[in-house]
């Protein structure tokens, strides 16, 4: 065969099959989104839309890969928690990053143009990813609450940030020196004092990010249970969380809700059609 | 810090630097395009469009990441090699392979429909990539063979093979009975007797797949030279493509060409177009 | 500095540090042992000496490596379990690795006239090793378990083979075709009716291996308390025995024996010496 | 089975095959061997007979490894180059480490006595060992010149330490401080200017290490050739060296030399001794 001499350079291609019996997590990351959130005029601290993009690219991902039992987004970043038993493409590491990696990269594109309207995508976002391996439930449980806790901090900080710089006309260095320091507590302070905000009364997509889980519901009283992707708001933290859904660390399958009529506080207006249009697996 | 109690699972992310000194190649690879290529209507042996956005991927890649000297590209894959010195994200294998593999997807779907016009893109597709280490210059060399050799087995199978089903009408269990078990020789000459053909003549982007390079060259006599990102279909499996291109295997610099009157052979309309608009990096 | 020109080849060490919170095992496995126990008179089917070496070898690693937290051992072969939280060598996994494989080697050849006496070491035997790592308890003990369950499937074998070999005078070759095919019940038999004997009466530690443990314990009544490294050869694959030894699945401190009046069945005669010379670290 | 149950353990086991095409180097190294040193009464700054048990551990393991093509040693360290090809163990990386490691373990504690003579061997030693990769000829020869400067940088530094010590009568304190900030002249002309040595006129031994090579020789002109063992004390950081013994970087095969006539002056009379005795491989 025309090809054999030259096919001895597939043995150089080395195993990278996961470890069984852990926790894999997949956390992707924006490449220089400060940069691309600015050319495309994301509006801060928060942009409602582009967090739903990341969100509508993170349920196209679980959605073909069923062994994703919880992804977990943020700002640029968003995390897939594959199920310890997973056999997905033989555990190979490579294959797992790179399909989750292409999928939410294509699928962010595909779906600009539903969330970002007539804003118009300028040049190719790309996005890293990783692969990190949890053991126990308990670091799966931290790595989450690391990331959560990510949020909460920044949040914070940014709230308090471009509310100086966009309502009291602050420049960037002035709000950042008027923060430097600052606690929590500050902050919270701040924003109530200066401009009548009660943090905890933000939206809660802003200060918790956004947990997808699949769940099965009925979508109208009486009708036959769906599985679904299903977008919360929560606190993962605690460990009312871990109670509530006692799928994700016992012998998985799906957990269910009784019916929508629990869920309307969870989903945004946006997420809400989308979840009856496609989210719907069966 | 409210997130210190959690921040020791950052500990859990192992160090995967690639060993210095080897060629790291990227191979990219669209996941179930079989099916892909059928509900887009791709043509059949070869849709020159769908070659040419991967083409125009590849090279926005190549942009990107200066330190990839080469990119070759077949059917529904893309090798990237990046110079044994990379220091590119410190070596850090799943760095690469993800900023790899999600600009090249990011890409597909944007240029989309510059190349495929009215065809529309129905769903997100999806690449895998690895990395695959070699240690010498002969490696490289075999590893491109290995794949030139693969698109030269598979071209002129399904050369062979449509000719069979869209011009003599077999379905496609019959056309295979009659490929089974045939030689190159008796494919060339099944398609010069029974079709006119003279394989050689095809398109030598179909028979040699596309080889990427940075040449500097002048757009127009006289012109300053300018580095381009430059497509080539040549033979590399022969000695002569390295002793014309030098600058691969030495100590790398982008070749250079004197004008683009050497190239009018290489470039199909539309990638001049592109070379001309975007591929001029300076 | 002289040597700085070459001193980036430094730099080709790749890290191997182990993920965190896993169960280390080391096993350590004597290279062709199988003509190394023929060359230096090994007794068949069990060799009491040979296999106290091998003991008393793991006790010499145990008493370096404190962070193991149990060893097994069989035939030529041995475990070391390293506890989950270990922080030894910074969990990199050669330096584990080699000092494991390598005290054990020496103190094999040291100590090899204390227990085979007169029986000369012609030449200088050679273990292997190897890294494996289990995220849970329950994967640790199913792999001591598979260790223990070896045993009992080759030592019944054995027993009964040589029996026939050396009783019965067989060849090697009838033994083996008598034995074809049998269950253990049928082996159990074969001993009881032909020779007499009752298989779970044979030597403990040949049927179930041996089992290192750090145990404090009174040496004589009314003594302060010391820390011993303790063999036992007892059934570790039933839940009596992790319930015996919670010390092994929970946070890691040495267990404790009130007396030695506990432990005379399990020692033997050479090992308790041995055990009272230098196995009392504290 | 009654074992199948737990066998599934066995899978936990991970591929650690070794990048095809790269030189493997594994270094061993002393364990403490610093107290090990004191408390066996070494000679300072050199014992010679210690220096020798290290060479003579390390021919058994190059006996023993045929892929193994030079080995370089100085200190309590030695550096074993398997040459690219090889395919022993599969290049399972844990299987060479181990081997290696293991075998010359054992045969530093077996050959003790016949080189320390009456110095009794008070406890076990121990050994790590890494696997370090090179891809390229240049590389390797710049990993061998990296221990070889060391060697020299040490040894220079020692010779002088000691001097100051044990005939000028120098704490060791004084003796640091009298180096301090010393360059290499400088050690050179104290040791002649207070010692009348000239470090040049040192044992090879001491100044540049040992380096064992295969070569095929007659022992007694006209006798048929054989493959020994030879170990040589030269500058292997000039390219004469590589010159000389060009089956190192070529297709190996062992290099020769007519006759012994040629080697004097390279052996010791310890090692002259084994190697006529053992080293005769064929």
């Amino acid at each position: 065969m025309a090809c054999s001499r030259y096919e001895y350079v597939k043995s150089y291609e080395q195993d990278d099959s996961i470890l069984p019996n852990v926790w894999i997590v997949i956390r992707i990351d924006g490449k220089k989104f400060h940069k691309f959130s600015k050319i495309h005029d994301f509006e801060k601290p928060n942009d409602e839309n582009a967090l739903n993009l990341m969100n509508a690219a993170a349920i196209a991902v679980m959605e073909e890969f069923r062994d994703i039992v919880l992804a977990y987004g943020q700002s640029d970043e968003y995390s897939f928690v594959f199920r310890k038993e997973t056999q997905a493409f033989k555990r190979r590491s490579a294959k797992l990053l790179t399909y989750v990696t292409s999928l939410f990269s294509t699928n962010y594109v595909m779906q600009w143009p539903q969330w970002m309207k007539d804003r118009k995508l300028n040049y190719a976002p790309c996005f890293d990813g990783r692969v990190v391996l949890y053991p126990s439930d308990e670091n799966l449980r931290d790595y989450l609450s690391w990331r959560q806790a990510d949020v909460h901090v920044n949040n914070l900080y940014n709230t308090a940030f471009w509310k100086l710089v966009l309502d009291k006309g602050l420049s960037n260095q002035q709000a950042e020196e008027r923060l430097r320091g600052t606690f929590s507590a500050d902050k919270n302070e701040l924003l109530f004092q200066e401009f009548g905000i009660n943090y905890n009364n933000m939206p809660a997509m802003y200060r918790k990010g956004t947990i997808l889980m699949r769940k099965r519901l009925e979508l109208q009283p009486g009708d036959k249970t769906r599985q679904v992707i299903v977008p919360l708001h929560d606190d993962l933290i605690s460990s009312k969380f871990w109670k509530t859904h006692t799928e994700l660390l016992g012998k998985y399958t799906p957990g269910s809700y009784k019916t929508t009529a629990e869920l309307p506080r969870l989903l945004t207006n946006q997420l809400e059609q989308q979840f009856e249009n496609q989210a719907i697996i069966s």
